[in-house]
């Protein structure tokens, strides 16, 4: 991470050496809590809007590992299970030190940048999306950003770049992949009801799912299962808790399933 | 695309000019007929193995008509519908010329690299995908390729770089794509009856389907819409035909759908 004002200048003047000059990584971090989905946003200091967080890949790692510490290094947010979602390479569609101010950029930074510059050309990106429990989290802005912080989704304001349209995108794939990979563990609670678990599907869906259909089809594909205990609410509605089948699960997360 | 030894020769020495020596873009294009499902591949000449069709992405196009481009070059097919399924970037992961046999490369090319070639570094690929007619397209042989053919799904040989973990995933991604995009259209015949589209997506997906949850799932989308005509199998047998709602059908390939 680039904490000091040595590592910044770096950065800038040498950092093609560890650096691929023209790709990028930048994540769609959705986060969930007590019902509610929201996208975590960075505010570029130099732009002064809100973006992605994303950075340059390494020559020596995979993208999968660049998403990984990106995300680490922009937000303070590790572990994540992070999913690709689209490549982006209009060409001149994201210039991001061409598009800044100079003067700015040598407020911020203390480094002056020229048309020579390895920063200065256009630079495909590679889309990743995860989702992650809100509470789990504490987001922190790193030299660039002035913040970082959850947004909730239908609160999201115009983003910088072309990053509008990547979460657009991030959105309709991680929509789509709900039919094709569970989620849920790490963000409901070890048990659930069968009204839980159906609520927070649509809150991630944004569609409304048929009360008895959908978690009878998380049954018969052996997702949960269902536990002795029962939720007490009052004196006639006590339903039953349900727990993930782990092992199910994790098969279903690498080999997909067809769920709806 | 590179016919004459002078364009040959011009790609190696500089073509760094013209494309981004680090990125590339590979095509699995799905071919339909007859009820079968086959994969296009090109004969590497210098490499000897069976490859998808690939090259490198210019600086002046986008990634989609990068595809678009490269496959039309490479295969002779054009007008596909190609849509992305993933961005493999493990470094070191394909490195084209650096696993060719230098002797090899100049009896074929004329060309002689060495080290410190632009082209000899490593590069990331954005795989692309598209399902066409295999009737209605002439594969033809590239310069860098000995043969260009329909190889069956399920008779695909190993192939070269890391082009087998590419097939799982373009198929993997097709499949899943196939719940949330129609396809069919220029497949089908314009008429067709539901017997008739349900053993073609069977085939597509790999996937048995239910006889007649499925072809109501297409009907109450109105993504396919009933015929006066009826085809006439036998004195007992005469189904009906359907076709697709163009109008419909659109939207769902622009927004995506549900179809399950």
């Amino acid at each position: 991470m680039m904490e000091t004002q040595q590592e910044v200048t770096t950065f800038f003047e040498s950092g093609y050496r560890e650096y691929w000059p023209n790709i990028c990584v930048d994540c769609a971090i959705f986060g969930y809590h007590e019902g509610k989905l929201q996208l975590l946003l960075t505010k570029n200091k130099i732009l002064t809007k809100w973006c992605l967080p994303g950075g340059y890949v390494k020559k020596t790692e995979t993208l999968d590992q660049a998403s990984a510490r990106i995300t680490i290094e922009r937000t303070g947010i590790g572990n994540l299970f992070l999913k690709q979602f689209k490549t982006f390479g209009d060409p001149g569609r994201n210039q991001p030190y061409g598009a800044f101010d100079p003067e700015k950029l040598y407020e911020i930074s203390g480094v002056r940048i020229d048309e020579k510059s390895w920063l200065m050309g256009s630079a495909i990106s590679v889309g990743f999306y995860a989702i992650t429990d809100i509470v789990k989290t504490t987001p922190v802005a790193d030299f660039f950003s002035s913040e970082c912080s959850w947004i909730p989704i239908n609160e999201i304001p115009h983003l910088g770049f072309d990053h509008d349209k990547m979460v657009r995108e991030a959105i309709f794939t991680m929509r789509m992949h709900l039919y094709h990979f569970p989620v849920g563990k790490n963000l409901l609670p070890d048990k659930f009801t069968l009204k839980e678990i159906k609520q927070f599907y649509e809150e991630i869906s944004g569609r409304e799912l048929h009360a008895t259909n959908f978690p009878n089809k998380l049954i018969k594909l052996g997702l949960i299962v269902k536990l002795e205990e029962k939720k007490r609410i009052g004196a006639h509605r006590s339903p039953t808790y349900y727990k993930f089948n782990d092992e199910v699960y994790e098969k279903a997360l690498r080999e997909g399933l067809v769920l709806v």
